[in-house]
Parts: C-alpha cells; sequence; structure tokens
C-alpha cells in the first residue's frame, strides 16, 4: 500500500513525486522513463523561471536527472483504471493491480477528442489496452489506432492472439512492426457499432474488426476514474489541487488552463503537499 | 498606463514578469533588485524541480538573471496602496502615482501579526512608509521599527525631519544609523493612542511619540489593496488566481499555502496570463 501514487512524468508528476520524497512518503509514479513528449519535443522554453531558453529536451533531462537524484523511480506501465475504495484506492495498471492511500493524477490532456461511439463502445470492442485485453481476440480481427511509435510494439503483441491485426499510425514516421501487422494510412473517422464493435469508418473505406484499440499519450479522466468531476477534458480542482473524490488531486494540464510547464510543476508541489496534509489527517482519524 | 504592475520580485512575481514579456505586455515591475529575503536567505531548496539542491542565493540569482536576460526591470519602490478605479488600478509609490490596467500582487506574506491599535492608528501617526511621510513629523517625535536592515536608512532620512528619531530593530545584526538616530534594543508590544499616536509600550517601558513607522517585508493585503476580500493573511483566489476585484490577480504566499517557491512561480505564470486574457476582454469590450 503506497502513500501517494502519481500517474505522469511531466512536470506536475515529477514536481509531486520529488516533493513527495522530501516528505518521506512512500510513493510509486507511472509514467515514462523519457517524462513527457510534450516537454522533450518543446523547441524553446522562455518562462520556466530559473532555466532561460531551454531546449524541451534539455528541460526533460533536467527534470529527470533532479527526480533520479531524490531517488524517485518511474514505473512503465500503462494505468486503465483508478478506483476509489473509501480510504484507498485501487489502481489497475495493464500488468498489475496497486494500491495507495491517494492519487496524484497529473496525465496531461488529449490534444485529440474521441471518435464517434468510442465511449460508447468502451468495453464492448473499444478498449485503450492491447497488453490487458490481446487474449479476448484470439483468431479475430483487431485494429490497433497509434498515437506515438511506442504503440508498435502492441501491435507486434496483438498478432500472437489476434488473427488478423491492422496498424494505424497517427504519425509521419515510418514504422517497424512485423510481418504479420498490416500497416494502414487511413484516417479513422469513426467507430460503427450499435452494442459491440463492428467497423472502423476511415477516409477511405471501412473496415471489419472485433476490437479497435485506441492507444493515445493519455486517457480522458472521467475515463481514468469513474466519477471524478470534470470541466470538458479537465478535472475541476480547488486551489489546493483536490478533486470531486477525497485523497484524489490532480495537477499540470489535467487540471486546466494555462498550459503551461512551470505552472504544471507548481501544482504538482501543491497536489503532493495536500494529499501529505490529507494522509496526516487520515492517520489522527483511523 | 501599464498593462500590468506587478508588486513583488520573489519567485510569483518574477514569474509573472518573464511570462507577461513573453505576451509582449507593457509591465512594471516594483520590488527588491536582490529579490526577496525568502529566497535569497534560504538555506539548501531541494524541490524546485530543474534546480537540484540549490542554495536560495544561487536561486535568487538565477531567477534575476533570467529575468534580466527577458529585459525584465525593477523599480525599487515601495508600493503603498492600490486602487482599482473600474477599468484600470491607481498605485500609490513611495515617490510616484502609476496607473496600470491589471495588478498582480505577488508581495509574499507578513510572518509578524499587526500590534495591537496598529490598524486602529493607520493613517492616525502610524505609517508604513516614512519616505512618504517624514515631512509631516517636522520637529516631532518619530519612532521607526525596522524589519530588515535595509530599513536604517529611513531611519537617517528622517532625522532631517523629526526633531527626535528612535530606531528599533526587529533583527539581531549591528545597526548603522547616523548619530542623530537614537537605537533602541527593546521589543514592541503596543501601540497606544485613541484618536492618534500616543506612545509605543514595550517589553521595558512606555515611550512617547507622534508617529510610529513600521517597516515591514510587507503590508497587509487587505491594506495595500482597499476592498480586497482576504482569508486570514491571505488574498482569497480561485484557481486561474484571480481575485474579489476583477484585474487584480495574486500569486505566491499571498495567494494561501502552501509556502514553496515552485508553486508561487507557477502561479505567477497563471496570473500572469490571467492577466493577459482580461486585457484582451477589455480591449473587445472596449
Amino acid at each position: 500500500m503506497y502513500d501517494i501514487a502519481i500517474i505522469g512524468t511531466g512536470p506536475a508528476g515529477l514536481e509531486a513525486a520529488i516533493t513527495a520524497k522530501v516528505r518521506n512518503k512512500n510513493i510509486i509514479l507511472f509514467g515514462s522513463k523519457e517524462s513527457s513528449v510534450k516537454v522533450s519535443k518543446a523547441h524553446a522554453i522562455l518562462n520556466y523561471l530559473g532555466l532561460p531558453e531551454i531546449s524541451g529536451s534539455d528541460m526533460a533531462s533536467a527534470f529527470l536527472s533532479h527526480a533520479e537524484r531524490m531517488g524517485v523511480e518511474i514505473t512503465e506501465e500503462q494505468i486503465t483504471g483508478i478506483y476509489a475504495m473509501g480510504e484507498m484506492f485501487a489502481i489497475q495498471g495493464a500488468q498489475n493491480m496497486y494500491e495507495a492511500k491517494t492519487v496524484i493524477l497529473a496525465t496531461g490532456v488529449i490534444a485529440q477528442k474521441p471518435y464517434p461511439n468510442e465511449e460508447k463502445l468502451l468495453g464492448r470492442g473499444v478498449s485503450y489496452c492491447a497488453t490487458c485485453d490481446a487474449a479476448l481476440y484470439k483468431g479475430k480481427t483487431a485494429i490497433i489506432i497509434g498515437s506515438t511509435p511506442k504503440e508498435e510494439a502492441e501491435a507486434d503483441f496483438m498478432t500472437e492472439y489476434a488473427g488478423r491485426v491492422y496498424y494505424i499510425p497517427l504519425y509521419k514516421d515510418e514504422v517497424h512492426t512485423n510481418e504479420k501487422v498490416e500497416v494502414v494510412r487511413e484516417t479513422p473517422l469513426e467507430i460503427i457499432g450499435d452494442t459491440k464493435v463492428e467497423k472502423l469508418k476511415t477516409n477511405q473505406r471501412e473496415i471489419e474488426a472485433d476490437g479497435i484499440f485506441v492507444l493515445r499519450e493519455a486517457v480522458a479522466p472521467g475515463q481514468l476514474v469513474p466519477g471524478l468531476e470534470t470541466e470538458g477534458p479537465h478535472i475541476k480542482v480547488s486551489v489546493d489541487m483536490s478533486t470531486s473524490i477525497p485523497g484524489c488531486f490532480a495537477a499540470g494540464d489535467i487540471a486546466g488552463l494555462p498550459y503551461q510547464y512551470i505552472k504544471a510543476a507548481g501544482q504538482g508541489n501543491t497536489a503532493a503537499l495536500s494529499a501529505v496534509a490529507y494522509l496526516t489527517k487520515l492517520e489522527h482519524e483511523g
């Protein structure tokens, strides 16, 4: 049982992690060992106070080495669901289940809107986690929509189960998948199906499929944490970064505009200290 | 007429200034060319993401050189009052009056509580600005209570007008004032007076005086901006750093706990961008 589970390794998540470490909390941090693409691919950041005119990749390095120096470890496991269970949270990862007393959501925002019917058919053929659900598609047809080249491994993995695997990259880079994967350079427009997934409509045709895996950088917050109060693509937060669920905090882009690195880091700090205060309250009441 | 007036040169004020500069706003920043004592005197800061284990003085240097590089100038004039006048603010400095369309308050918090009767007798012998009011005490007796050695210059200046000048340092450092200043190593306890200042009660005696100048690092926010909604020593803010007065924003310690450098910087960023959005709205409506 962790004191604090932090989801996301952009500035909000990393700052939350180092602040929690300073306060000697037992934490787990989920995300990428390369911080976030939004940081590392930025050209030049002019207004992160103390790091003048820095490139995104240098900033990501500075953040990661700071975290490493503080003993922060990053667990590279996708989190697909977080469930409030009274005084603790159950955290569903692609491979494992975790438990924590508090949660800090710092997943960033999805630039992309859900496809038509995506939310309706979630769990009925639509999935956000190939690793979790591949076994359900033995001998069937699966489509993997990948936002980043990282998802190509998911397509490869899917070929171990599914009879037919399409991979639709949403980026222009060359794709390196195994020979069983059919790479489709089309634009997904809509998921078709009434009670379960039937087809994916693209800009060129309709492709029949049993499963459609939409692999984005982040999952929409309302899907990730059932019951969480949201405002559009953002989680509703107070100034102390608390959300509508006690013990659950949010920071960074997911907590609203502006989308700025230093604002994200500042909110990560506040979220961590609010989580620490919440833990103290739990102890006194328990 | 400035677009944005920023009060305070700690992390919140400096970050607000560089972000406003990035957005090409016409700003004025009031504070100290040495950032804030709270930053520069800190021993080691462990959790300002990107600047691992940094001393307060190195952090202050990093902040100031970043601001300088962005063309931010610091005006070292004490601000004694800010008045909302519809679509602009009148800003009363010790020497000059300024006008700005928006204001960002980043003054930090006062650790020290007001003395008994201090607020009641403000403007009736109690003053926060020796430079402003010295001329009113020609031939009279003035007491200067100084929080930092910086205030010794105010005591020296007061001797040009007042007949008798006491200086009470609230710090242990050696005091360097001119020979006309009587340095009193006592602890102020209470200001005595009904309709105007009569005496200062200390831990040892009562000293008769016409004027008592309480020179702290910062003025309480409700005194600085009449009408501003506060919560204890803090300004009440929303997540976007807006306050109860349209066009007036707050950031950093003055906007509430936690008192953390990165949180202050993050809020400074948000306050600046909220001020920019407010300016855009003003233009469209105007």
